[in-house]
């Protein structure tokens, strides 16, 4: 296991800062009255390919030699970091193939192939998922980037923070969701070295909630195949987003999924941004436990916008 | 006929800043590559209230003396100016009085009320809404605002072009949607005093194209109650907004309720930002008319966000 540095993070911020965007920081005197709390809302959705992982994702396929490039990248993904594996190696001109779960919305199937990605289809379950990805692998020789469980990612998605603080000055939390831990494991990894003292939450879905009792049970518990409206949340914690999830966050806090799509409405109607239910689940775990939040100066990740549009979750 | 200079909107800028946000600018390399145009997104929909509204309504309610603000401020709206109108007496602690068709979207007239308006519903017309609206100024005695055809009003709305030069080099045009013409006479004011260069193009729905037949007729034509999605531009020129329009506009565009709808679906799908039909507008016209605009630099005025989250139109 190799454990990114928060050297591997600055020079990722380097070498991916012409392939992603600065997103902005939006807030709302709405949210902040409702919760008691000052939130700053870190738009990941206006991120390239629509989600946080296109930093994840460059980082590794801008960081390949020019000799494994030559054969493509590959992953498995329940979305947006195939979408964004698919924008990073049509950025530098190379092959990408992403297996998905069959039952994926069919935007983010499109959205693969829209930046030149190749879709192969799998059954929704972690294992069917691994077992057709390992076909592709021997087949293409391309190089794996697993959609969080990578040194390479960890440090990608490590640069959202250091752009938050770079925004946000006495920041006293950060909160992001939970599914695989790319984005929570680059969260500790910038935060416990260059800001140790803010807080950083993790929030969950109740129906997906394998990393909360991971945490309370201090051992990788993997569930397969639940079932939950935040998509994007459904993948089971690996070696090395559990240390640093294990080592570096101060909590983990879930929501139904009523509450879910009660606050991904609740942000499309005042904030007017389009995100994905995935993205929701922070602030409604926020509203649901405000004696945790009230006072302080929240930064809030909004991961991802990818969303089919004509199949919304309150329809 | 009062007509407002320059002075006044920048009277109006330093007098509206405490109350509205500069308002971020969007791009998207996906839209440029389909437009030919490079595009620069005024994020309007982002503005207090969640409409360029707040700005003229900001510059009529915070000029009021304070006899004059007593007796509070009312008007006629199909939804935008009323809430924005609500907002900024609200700011100033007024009463508000808006009168709104029936058949408003629901979440528009939630929206008057929860700045602290009352609201006074009248038939989907412009005449009926001049009647019932006369019977609440004799009532309260209020200061009428109107939704545009006033000059505090049109001074506002011209400062979210200012901001726009200022965030954005050497544009080639501006596009805005035009209803009753106080934004496109807004930009009219800042443009032709500041960048007389810029042209100023108008987009307007097929079918409440009055504007477009009064532009072409070289006088005002009226519809009374148009049927259209995009229900802020249902209302008709009046001779300050004309004036502005007649004088300073390059040209009127139109495109159909499909091409409106398209549109919409476009930018919340690739910009991933919450916007209504009457935003759209300009992106349609652009769009149909890609030889106008190939190879420009083009403001595109996102004009608000208030839009039914359960009745979207591709539903």
């Amino acid at each position: 296991m190799i454990i990114p540095t928060v050297d591997d993070m600055l020079a990722a911020h380097d070498r991916i800062r012409p392939h992603v965007h600065e997103t902005p920081v939006l807030t709302s005197r709405y949210l902040d009255a409702l919760t008691g709390a000052n939130l700053f809302f870190k738009c990941e959705n206006l991120q390239k390919a629509g989600a946080f992982k296109a930093r994840g994702a460059s980082n590794a396929v801008f960081g390949l030699s020019d000799e494994q490039a030559q054969k493509g990248v590959a992953t498995h993904s329940s979305g947006n970091h195939g979408t964004c594996l698919s924008y990073a190696a049509g950025r530098r001109g190379i092959p990408c193939t992403v297996v998905m779960p069959r039952t994926a919305p069919q935007a983010k199937k499109d959205a693969v192939k829209g930046y030149g990605g190749r879709v192969v289809e799998c059954e929704p379950s972690t294992s069917s998922r691994e077992a057709v990805f390992a076909e592709v692998v021997a087949e293409t020789g391309a190089e794996f980037v697993h959609p969080y469980n990578d040194p390479r990612v960890i440090a990608g998605q490590g640069t959202c923070s250091r752009e938050l603080m770079g925004q946000v000055d006495g920041l006293d939390a950060v909160i992001a969701p939970i599914g695989g831990g790319g984005m929570v494991s680059g969260t500790c990894l910038t935060l416990s070295n260059l800001a140790p003292h803010v807080e950083i939450y993790a929030a969950e879905p109740e129906q997906a909630d394998d990393a909360y009792r991971s945490f309370k049970a201090g051992h990788i518990i993997a569930d397969d195949a639940p079932v939950t409206v935040a998509d994007g949340l459904k993948v089971p914690l690996k070696d090395l987003t559990w240390h640093f999830v294990s080592n570096h966050v101060t909590d983990i806090l879930t929501a139904s999924e009523d509450e879910i799509i009660d606050a991904m409405h609740l942000i499309w109607k005042r904030m007017k941004i389009v995100m994905e239910p995935s993205s929701a689940v922070p602030l409604a775990t926020i509203l649901k436990n405000p004696d945790v939040f009230r006072g302080k100066r929240v930064g809030v990740i909004i991961t991802g916008g990818n969303v089919d549009l004509d199949r919304l979750p309150w329809q």
